[in-house]
C-alpha cells in the first residue's frame, strides 16, 4: 500500500485520506497543485516524507496545468507552484526539499520542448516518491541494528505516525520496527495516541494492527509513568526537521517523552531520511514552528470538549535538543554525537548518491 | 456555587454532574449510599478533596438508609457503606480519610438513639465539607506567599483540574491561583487539557473563564515546548495522594511535568490538604495506580478514534517522585524537603485541630 501515488491514466495525484482514518480507507484525487498545497495544510496527507513526496507530485501536476508555451515561462509556473506548495506547512523541511530537487532537475534538462521537460518533472516526482520507499527499507535495516542492544521482548515508546502513511510506504521509526519484526524479534510498541491530532491513535494503530505487531494504545500522559515503572526499553520517534547540530522539531510532545527518556536512562532515537536534515540551519531554534487551529484542541469529531470562546495555543512541533537524543538514525547509517559531524557526512553521501542518479 | 451539597429538604446529596460541563450544568441528586460510590467510580465528581466530601455525605445517606434499631446495628451498617464507598476509586487517600472520620465520629458519640448517632454522622459530613472551604481558602492564602517569588504577570501552568469542581469549593492549586489574583496579581494561566478525560479543558478552562482569569488551553504535548521556551514561571498541580516521604500520585501526566520542569529550572509545586498526606505508605511506590476503562482513550467525545478492538492501557494517575518538587504547599504552611519531616509536623497540626473539633 502507498500512501501517494500519480494516476498515469487520469494524470492526477492520489493519496490515502488520513482525516478519515481509521473508520474509513478513502482516496483523495487531485488535479491541480493548489488543491494539493490545499491537502497538505489541512493534513489529508502528513509526515514529512509523505508531503514530500507530495510536493513532488504537486510540481508534476503544475507542469500538467501549465500553459507556457516555452520551457522558460513553464518553469516560471513551476516557481510560483513551488512557492504555494512550499507555505503549506513551514516546519518540514522535506517539503521544499523535494519541490527545490524537481526545480533543478526541469532546469538542467535544458530540453527544448515544454512538453518534455513537464514529463522530467514528473519523473523526478516519481523518482522521489520511489527512492522514499528504498530510503525507509535502508532506514529500517539500520535501525535494527540497535534493536539488539534492547532485550529480546523489547517494549518501543513511539510518537505520532512515522509509518507507511507518514511516508510513500514502509515508514521511518515504524520501519525500525517492521525491520525489527521481519528480522524476528519479538517487540511491543507503546502507541502514544498523539494529541490534538491523534495520528498515534488514528494511524499508528491501524498500521499495527493491520501488520499484527503488538501494541497498546496509551494517552501521551502515560508516557512518563511507563518509563519510570521500568516498562520502556527505546523511545523511537520520526523528525520534520533535523538542524546542523542534532536538534530536531518533531511532533509536539517529542521533547517531554526525550526529557524523559534520559531521566530514566532510556535510549531516544530520532528516525529520519536524510532529507530532512537541514544543514543550513545551525540549531533549532531557528525551525519555523507551525501554529495550527485552536479547533483542533477544544473540539473533536465535531463535538465541542471546551467551553465556546476558549483562547486556545496550538504548536505542531516542538524542538528536541540534541543533548536528549541518543542518536538520530537515517538510511545512510546511525549518526551518533557529536552530530555536527556524523550528520554532515551522512547528508554528503546522500547527496551524492543524487547526483550520480541526476548526472 | 459548591460542588456538592445536603439537600437539608429532600435529605439528599446534590452534586454538579462534572462529566456534562462545559456544555450543560446539572445537578444530580442521590438517596442512596451505592448510587453516591457509582457517581464516584464514574466521575460524576472528581478531585481528591471532592470525593472525600462524598464520602462523607454517603455515610450520611447510609446512615439515613439504615433500618437498625441499636446504635451499635447502625455501625455495622456504616461499616458496610465505607467499604463499598472506599472501592469506588483507590488511588485518592481522602475518600477512606473521610469515611473513617465519619465512621469514628459515630463511634464516639455514644448516644443511645440510633436517629441522634445519624444526626452525628450528617453533622460530621457537613463539617468536613465546610472545612474543606476553610482549608482551600487557607491553602490558597499560603501559595501566594510563593507568587511574589514568580516575576508580575507569573504564567502558571496547570494540570488537570483542582479548582472549585475537584473540592467543595474555591480549589487548592487553583485556589493558589485565586487568591494571587484577589491580591490583585497579574497571572496567565496555561491549561493542560488533561487526557484521557478532559478536566483541563472541560473544567478548569470553564472555572478561570467564569472568574475571568487569563487562561490559555494547550494540548498536554505543549507544556514541554512552553517550559523549554521560557514562558513558564511555575508548575502547580494538586495530588490523590501524598506518600510520608514526599511521593505525590497525582492526575497522570503530572510525572512529565515535574521532569521537564526541574530540566528547566522551574519551581514545581503539588497543592493539598493535609488529607491527602498517607503517613501509613513509606513512599509512591505503595500507592496504588487506578487503571480505568479503554473507553477512554479509543473515543473521543462519543466518537471511536482508535480502530475497532485496539488494546489500550489506561492508568489514571503516576506518580512523581519527591525530588522533583520544590515543594509541597498544604494549609498548614508550605513542606519543604526534607518531606518526612514537614509532612509529618503539617500532618500533626492538622490532627490536634481535628482533636479540638471532636473534643
Amino acid at each position: 500500500m502507498r500512501t501517494i501515488w500519480w494516476d498515469v491514466t487520469a494524470n492526477t495525484v492520489k493519496m490515502i485520506d488520513q482525516r478519515r482514518l481509521p473508520l474509513a480507507l478513502e482516496t483523495a484525487e487531485y488535479d491541480d497543485y493548489r488543491a494539493v498545497a490545499e491537502a497538505i495544510a489541512t493534513m489529508v496527507i502528513r509526515g514529512a516524507p509523505a508531503i514530500g513526496a507530495a510536493g513532488g507530485y504537486g510540481m508534476a501536476l503544475a507542469a500538467r496545468q501549465s500553459q507556457a508555451k516555452t520551457p522558460r515561462d513553464l518553469l516560471a509556473d513551476l516557481e510560483t507552484a513551488k512557492a504555494v506548495l512550499d507555505a503549506a506547512r513551514p516546519t518540514a523541511v522535506n517539503l521544499t526539499w523535494s519541490t527545490e530537487r524537481v526545480l533543478r532537475r526541469a532546469r538542467q534538462s535544458n530540453h527544448p520542448e515544454v512538453r518534455k521537460v513537464a514529463n522530467v518533472v514528473l519523473a523526478e516526482a516519481e523518482h522521489i516518491a520511489d527512492e522514499d520507499v528504498e530510503i525507509n527499507r535502508r532506514l529500517g535495516a539500520h535501525g535494527a541494528a540497535i534493536i539488539p542492544i534492547v532485550p529480546d521482548g523489547a517494549n518501543i515508546l513511539h510518537h505520532c505516525n512515522t509509518g507507511s502513511l507518514a511516508t510513500v510506504d514502509y515508514g521511518t521509526a515504524l520501519g525500525v520496527v517492521r525491520a525489527a519484526v521481519e528480522q524476528g524479534k519479538q517487540v511491543h510498541v507503546w502507541v502514544d495516541e498523539t494529541r490534538p491530532r491523534l495520528q498515534g491513535a488514528r494511524l499508528t494503530a491501524w498500521e499495527l494492527m493491520r501488520d499484527g505487531i503488538p501494541m497498546t494504545l496509551i494517552a501521551d500522559n502515560a508516557a512518563g509513568h511507563l518509563m519510570r515503572t521500568g516498562q520502556v526499553d527505546v523511545v523511537l520517534f520520526g523528525a520534520d526537521r533535523v538542524a546542523a547540530n542534532g536538534d530536531v522539531a518533531n511532533k509536539i510532545g517529542s521533547y517531554k517523552l526525550a526529557v524523559c527518556a534520559q531521566e530514566n536512562g532510556i535510549p531516544c532515537y530520532s528516525v529520519v531520511p536524510t532529507s530532512t536534515i537541514d544543514l543550513g540551519l545551525p540549531n533549532g531554534d531557528a525551525i519555523p514552528i507551525e501554529e495550527r487551529g485552536w479547533e483542533e484542541v477544544a473540539c473533536f469529531g465535531g463535538t465541542q470538549v471546551a467551553p465556546d470562546g476558549v483562547p486556545v495555543y496550538n504548536p505542531a512541533f516542538d524542538v528536541t535538543p540534541h543533548r536528549y537524543l541518543t542518536g538520530i538514525i537515517t538510511e545512510e547509517g546511525i549518526c551518533y554525537p557529536p552530530f555536527g559531524q556524523s550528520l554532515r557526512q551522512a547528508k554528503e553521501r546522500a547527496e551524492e548518491r543524487i547526483r550520480k542518479h541526476e548526472a
